[in-house]
């Protein structure tokens, strides 16, 4: 069978790329760093889209939609935002081509060049508080809480699918408050809904935390981040939540008269997950055998697989599926029936392994016989014959099962991959062998975090938010610190 | 009031842009042709993405994502495609910016310039047939019924917000078949359902029909349109379907294996609509009061606007707006409740009714001693005092009833404007009084149509599909002419 995947154990890397290429989950594209998300791909982001959306507009978020390009001069005016987005970027000098005087194609027309080059968004910030600056005058007008749903492009040369694209599709929140305190907790409220987005529908622990200065968002304060572990030991950003303070306010004076009338700068907060969050999800549980999905994430929950020689054999089966069919879509459960005669029952088994379908229904001339059905979960691949009329309940019950064991896995591994150490060897030592996240006291200085990073390839992936204080000395410059950080190497 | 619009009647350019600003649905931004969709008219947007997804995939469609940027050679593939879209459109070239060594900020980096130029997508079918190419092997792989959302640029010098703008949002359907009657059975299902969509979410009545050789998708056979007629006499084209042939297939070398192993080209179609709906949404059934919603696409069907001197009013007012807020909710109605006391009741009308809400429910003291409340009509701005216990089934008769009543008006206003003319005489006298469709006799040139146009600026905006044959001449040239065709003055 052409479906085979790489082992994780023998070539982590690979075992993923081909996964998202055998799932028909995303490809590469003929322009260099730009993916194709294949229908079967996009449907997960779909539904993480709308669980997201739902969780935004819960409390109290709109979307709304802002322009593509930037004029170049926007991004020049937060100093660390342009320090942080005009390197590596899409830049449109031209408005027009033309055919070429020899024939041989378009080329760019020399007389339509721009006056000024638009960048085509990294992040959308400058363009954002530029607007706000019209939409603010009062208090009245804050805060202003806005989603938008957009593709950004950052030129990278080195591109993985899904988790490190030149285009990549994302959500950016971009709010505007009166107060510290409150865009303060406005940066932690979507920290904590990512975190529970990650947790509760990706069965995807993650760690909440705070970025050291080198690693925050350039133009942000404070940058909160969430963090998973992936299968092979690397730390995956997977959201992160920018308090922003009045630093764009001040870039694109944006200020409001308060109840008493004086003008302050308006207090700011930006926050994004992105298609890397597919990458996220398909390293976070798959196995040697395909994607494993949690059941609030698959397009297809529940597939039913006939298995048959005869048509007649054929028929009886639809009966009983249609059956199925309909009371499963009753409780909101979605469902495929795979009638095709062009492939075999194994031949589909291994395809729905492959594309992480939760829960497989199988159904022969013995089960029509016995009145029962063969009912297989993706996740431990275990199987049960069940009696037809208790599959209903036993395939609802058994799809929380399978995301709540999705999510304890995850779990143990983490906890078994998470290591205390208190010496630089040891530090060393964890991150050549197991890997994984090591907690460890650090001296809070840039020098320091660089050296380590240098040497080590890992870097601080946040400040735990729970973590407690306690005094101790930095595992490399053995100078005192306070709390341990989280090091780890990342994708 | 600021809130006040020029009439229609006096200056309806001028009405459109005002009313469009004054609602909050969109606005110009720094970037000359591009615009930002306000939250409120976002809200919109979202309602008609939601029924048109559903209805694209209740067809048998999937949505994925391909690359914002097409290679400038992709372009060229198509004689017709490169001669419509090569023209106008955002040119990216260097992919780096750097500071400037007299530190005036940053430029663009000339080491950073691409090898081949990429164009910002103003339409995607040579990337799509450029990636089927590679999905395509034998008939099993089809048919491909895929759609994408996304934002496209066209470069624009004359804009106007949602009619015309350089980067807009809209869906593009991107199908793949074996044979040409599929191929044209999709194109012909999907026009279908954009009427259907039009008519039955927009209460906006459009005609089908065919456009002509010269106004017809560079890269097509056949285009399908629906073209509906705004209250100023003018058209406008609200959705197209294209029947591409094989003409995609050729130009990207897309062949598939038949049942007997024989390598055939594939068989295409693509069909889009845009945010330009939210222009003909807007103007369709608006009136010098502001916007007029249909109750299907209205992000706040109800709104709640109590009349209150105290807090001891607005609480027991509080209390009834609630149960109805909540009995409305659970019928899938969407309310919102209006208790700011920064602004008094009749701001609030005047508010609501800018902004289309169909239904206002007011409650005042004397309502909750009757056990009444106050129901006003956006559409006609009919009000009635209603019972408290019958309020609710009669605002869901009522929302069905503005939906059905608007819809009959605009069909109304559509039988008025459109004339059967028989000379030019008569054609250009209702093109320059009451405007509208002119139905007349066309000889089927182009060099008639364009002289047409030259001269009245009217053109065929579509060869109605429900036209019957009929012997006629050319009200132009006097030649023989087998049909009447559909002109008007259009945007």
């Amino acid at each position: 069978m052409a479906k085979g995947l790489p082992k994780r154990s023998e070539d982590y890397s690979k075992w993923y790329n081909e996964l998202v290429k055998k799932a028909d989950l995303a490809e590469h594209s003929a322009v260099k760093g730009c993916m194709i998300i294949k229908p079967y791909g996009y449907s997960i982001w779909e539904k993480m889209q709308a669980a997201l959306d739902k969780m935004f507009k819960d409390t109290g978020h709109s979307n709304a939609y802002f322009p593509l390009f930037v004029p170049k001069s926007y991004l020049s005016k937060e100093a660390d935002h342009v320090e942080g987005f005009a390197k590596e970027c899409a830049v449109v000098t031209h408005y027009r081509l033309k055919n070429a005087e020899d024939g041989s194609g378009v080329i760019v027309d020399p007389d339509a060049k721009l006056e000024e080059e638009l960048i085509v968004r990294p992040t959308s910030e400058t363009v954002i508080w530029s607007t706000y600056k019209n939409w603010i005058q009062s208090y009245r007008d804050l805060p202003i809480l806005v989603n938008q749903w957009a593709n950004v492009v950052r030129w990278e040369m080195r591109t993985r699918l899904f988790l490190r694209t030149a285009e990549f599709l994302w959500q950016e929140g971009h709010t505007a408050h009166a107060t510290r305190r409150e865009a303060e907790a406005e940066t932690v409220q979507m920290l904590n809904i990512y975190a529970t987005f990650a947790e509760e529908f990706m069965a995807m622990p993650v760690v909440k935390g705070v970025k050291t200065e080198s690693e925050k968002f350039p133009g942000a304060i404070d940058t909160y981040c969430i963090e998973a572990l992936m299968q092979d030991g690397k730390a995956l950003q997977a959201g992160t939540s920018h308090f922003l303070g009045q630093n764009f306010a001040k870039a694109f004076d944006v200020k409001f008269a308060d109840k008493e009338g004086k003008l302050e700068h308006v207090w700011g907060t930006s926050w994004g997950v992105s298609t890397r969050l597919m990458g996220a999800l398909i390293m976070a549980h798959s196995d040697d055998e395909g994607l494993v999905l949690p059941p609030k994430l698959a397009p297809i929950q529940v597939v039913i697989v006939p298995i048959f020689k005869t048509e007649e054999q054929l028929e009886s089966i639809r009966e009983v599926a249609d059956g199925f069919k309909h009371e499963l879509l009753k409780l909101g459960v979605s469902v495929k029936f795979d009638d095709r005669d062009t492939n075999s029952p194994g031949w589909k088994f291994a395809e729905y392994e492959m594309k992480g379908v939760p829960v497989r229904i199988a159904i022969g001339p013995r089960d029509i016989e016995n009145g029962t059905v063969e009912i297989a979960r993706r996740d431990t691949k275990e199987k049960k014959v069940v009696s037809k009329d208790e599959a209903v309940q036993y395939i609802t019950d058994l799809m929380e099962d399978i995301q709540r064991n999705i999510y304890a896995k995850a779990m143990d591994f983490r906890a078994e991959l998470t290591t205390d150490v208190s010496s630089y060897e040891e530090f060393k030592e964890v991150l050549d062998g197991k890997g994984g996240f090591v907690s460890a006291h650090w001296d809070g200085t840039a020098e320091t975090e660089e050296k380590i990073k240098e040497e080590t390839k890992a870097t601080i992936r946040c400040i735990p938010m729970d973590a407690e204080e306690e005094d101790g000395v930095c595992i490399y410059s053995g100078k005192p610190s306070k709390r341990k950080v989280l090091f780890a190497r990342a994708y």
